[in-house]
């Protein structure tokens, strides 16, 4: 039974992320999850034990025509999101699904275009965007403290997964093109992409990936799923300060430095330039520490009230896959770039 | 005056590098430094304060002229080194040469074929293979003890001096390309490059440089001049143990994981392979501390002795520059891969 | 209703650490939580809604009359833990209760003396002492590895909550007191204690505690509620080769060095002793992650069921009780020794 | 021969530290070394390669009879420190004194009084006040942004030298002193200290010393000669922020939190005092890099000139040999604390 004054929500998936999912918007005011869909018995013996008095099901048709919900999340493996956003969209749902939004730049378009049409929020859960060091981070850029920037450098490496039918661009990168996406707001031109796979006829496990923008900006990330150490590491690269971000430390999480080089010409030194250096203070800002999910949450709940726009949406999901489809022709071809028309 | 049973040095060059040049065979059993050539006069008065006894000239007929001069250590900027040491073989000196060897590959065999006929020593100061840290790794390596090599991770990074004639590749990564070289003794087949310049009409000051081996071991360089922390680490992942050296510690600069992934398909699971995670006890080496000048300098000595050739000959030389030179050429087309043939 | 082959257990106290025990003696195989005693209404409220199956109450003597209930523990403040732990030996229940075990020395002697008359476990909740960390020291310790220990030195600060009726001595030091009395397993002489209060008329909020030991074996521990830093740190230096112990990593939370000095005066140096040092490899091991808590709740019912007798028994609690003791009676008089007899 | 306008320097003692304060004498604008004093020929000669113009002798009356001899810098063991500063005191020359100023608080006390009797400078050699680390935790303090000061604590251990004749404390702890002398300006009352000796008739190498002020000021110094790992760091906790110190950090050495407890009960709370805990953002100050001793010699020659009083003259010096004498006293005592009167 919906309460009053509450969004009837429905989750299809219950795997991974999933009961995250379910959990944080259980727990939101304004908010109710009425259904939970997954094929597995045992899944679905998990959400009645925890949540009694939602409807579990293993049929999503339940979820599409049950009136009192008006949106539905999808937190299924990555090859179903088209098909499951595309009918709960035809059913009048606003949708929330996971990263990355489809397989396909063209589902994404397909997507954002039957949202646009019915008038419904098309939200993907990039949820690194939705955290205090990222919003931090986009507030030091938006703000100018940076200045222009010039380089976004991430490393997201760790003994992890192999995962059967994506690669480790769609797994690890996906985090990093979505953090640089909100984070620097700024159109790529064209990407180069490196990589190898270590099994044989499988997804490539290490890669490197150069992103382009206009002017001198460039951004790049390095995902290995067979590093020894866990590393999080974040440059960013401006020219009055930077960041250094690293989301392994509990705490302490950011950097700024006031730190740089002014770079120009001195007619003395014909064959070196010497920078002018600046080493000032730096600066470990303090950081909201709400978990993201229940901040996004919130943010796709004030979204559905027409009292905000999407910081993640479809238009967000279908940038970063689009970085991706050019990724995977670059890697194939060893590096050989690819542009972003 | 030559002392018996030594081996006279003329240096060339004595600005960043050359004194540790210098200081080096000074204090070196075996070798005695008879001359210093530079052009500067406050150089040469700083020679002549510290290194009485010793020749200072501004004139390198006087090195190559000097019959006491068996060896000749050449430490002046990059676009100066194949004429010098060319000159100086043509005199019958060995060469020491700074890195990297060459301003272009042709060069570079064209002196290694001329040390070769005259049977001269031509040595490339690669000095990173000469720490206690690399030569740790390459027993690591050579042993099996990592088993097979599946990639080679490095980044070097750091508020450092833009060079005004070299990109941060030539510049940075030589360093990488050298211990890469002698660490994984693997010919390199292809390589895609990355990069932007941060100044108008300068070279690259941030590189990403990838390495294609022959099957699965791939190799990956990221340099950065513009960094607010200095970085110095590399990963070196192998199907049996996996290495970190991070360059910056004081000590435990490397540690050995025993860990691991056992690549297999597992029938049960068909859309994601659960890898079996092998995560044992790590090692912190003890490594040899003497400064890796003085290591190289006894090594360049036995070489000429005929008691040993050297570890980063001129073919190691060369085949690092042929890198940077395939890399420069990949950079200028945003990834574009180049083969080395 | 007590399922067969299984010893039913009984929790007093659901504040804190009570979940935890509660939750970990539900979920393991040979015991049964049959209730749950707490006054708070809220608690008790929150132990119905996770624990279906549990009688919940405010009356302790619904436990002690219980015959379905072997065992009790008693999970409260520390002021209650003895007229608790009293009345459920007498009720004939074995015991296991949180650190300290009593508020002193005296008590802890009662309890002692009651379990050993009827032939009752008693156990203290030493956590520390089951994880694989200090089980992987304590391996150290007694094989000889470490040789002769010499010191071991724990600071154990943070921004911590500020207790009311115990000083930071009886909150944090008692983990170190048990983690040496299990480590070392030797008996100390000795305490002198210094420390300050920064609320007036409250307990003290930082405190330094010397343990001295027979021979030339000497403890410290340093504690303070009011640091801005979380450290855990741990170093015990043995006479061949000394631990480090850092327990904020999340990983490599132990370091093993095979350092060391051999102190032999030299003829030739009159006034200064130059140490043979020795600095050889490093290694970190790997340890157990199954959580400590588990580890310890199925080492209880192992004592219950005569197969082990605790690693933490009555007397190991009344050891650290007794240093406490000493402790607080020379940190009034700053720092007078006072002899444990 | 004295240039004109500088202030003629003799130093006696050219072992361990020595070495530098000839090296920042020379090089001072405004000073010149006349003559260097030591007894070993090698010495001599080594002084004598290095600087070719400086008198060398092993009779210190030629440096008290020297008239151009303004100061005299005394670079000899502890032992040495009160006849040698005497008789340059007696001579009229200025004395710059290694740490610590002598070995007991009467010989300082008859120091101090000579050098104003004679209207002499008296500086003892407490390097770490002038390094910019610690002269930017005097600001800090000074300036009251840590508001009251509740604690200094410090751990400087490492795999040191055993010294012959002087234990841990005054080889080690004298740093400390002199450091806590300074940036907290405050009279110690007592001092309880704790320590053991590994080597059967030797000095103590581990040390403990608690240092009470007035009110409720307390300090702490740990000091070890037999760790594994070189540990440098001090934490000053203040009311309104808190500083923590790194001296092993090459960059980043002071990190200032924005952190606190406001302590104040809570009617709510009978048993528990939540602290109202304060977490701000966190702040890396830049630092002066210039060598400490630098800038201290420099200070030497200002104080000469009457330009400035020295920041740690005889009066610092004799305060932390005093408590020295009373820690050494304490810890024959095991902790017995022994007030500073």
């Amino acid at each position: 039974m919906l309460k009053p004054n509450t969004i009837g929500i429905g989750v299809v998936g219950y795997g991974y992320w999933g009961p995250n999912v379910v959990r944080n918007f259980s727990e939101l005011e304004g908010a109710q999850v009425l259904a939970v869909c997954d094929m597995s018995p045992a899944r679905q013996k998990a959400v009645s034990a925890k949540y009694p008095g939602v409807e579990v099901t293993g049929d999503f048709t339940r979820l599409l025509n049950n009136p009192a919900i008006a949106a539905i999340c999808v937190a299924t493996p990555v090859r179903t999101h088209f098909k499951l956003a595309k009918a709960a969209l035809e059913a009048g749902k606003h949708v929330f699904v996971e990263k990355p939004i489809t397989e396909t730049a063209a589902e994404a378009r397909e997507l954002i275009e039957l949202a646009r049409q019915r008038g419904l929020v098309l939200m993907v859960d990039h949820t690194f965007v939705y955290t205090g060091a990222v919003r931090k981070i986009k507030e030091l850029v938006t703000s100018g403290e940076l200045g222009e920037i010039y380089y976004y450098d991430s490393v997201r490496v760790n003994l992890g997964l192999f995962q059967h039918d994506v690669d480790v661009l769609w797994d690890l990168a996906i985090h990093d093109l979505a953090i640089m996406e909100y984070v620097l707001g700024r159109e790529p031109r064209a990407v180069s992409a490196t990589g190898i796979s270590h099994l044989p006829g499988k997804p490539e496990n290490i890669a490197y990936l150069t992103i382009f923008f206009e002017g001198s900006l460039i951004g790049h990330v390095h995902v290995n799923w067979l590093s020894p150490l866990k590393i999080r590491s974040t440059l960013i690269g401006g020219s009055k300060k930077m960041v250094f971000y690293d989301d392994t430390q509990p705490s302490e999480k950011i950097k700024v430095y006031d730190k740089g080089a002014s770079l120009s010409d001195t007619p003395e030194s014909k064959h070196q330039l010497m920078v002018s250096y600046r080493t000032g203070d730096a600066w470990i800002p303090k950081l909201e520490t709400t978990e993201a999910l229940t901040v996004e949450a919130r943010h796709f709940l004030d979204c559905i009230a027409g009292k905000a726009s999407p910081l993640s949406g479809g238009e967000a999901g279908l940038r970063t896959v689009r970085i991706l489809e050019a990724a995977t022709q670059s890697m194939k071809q060893r590096g050989q770039p690819v542009e972003l028309t």
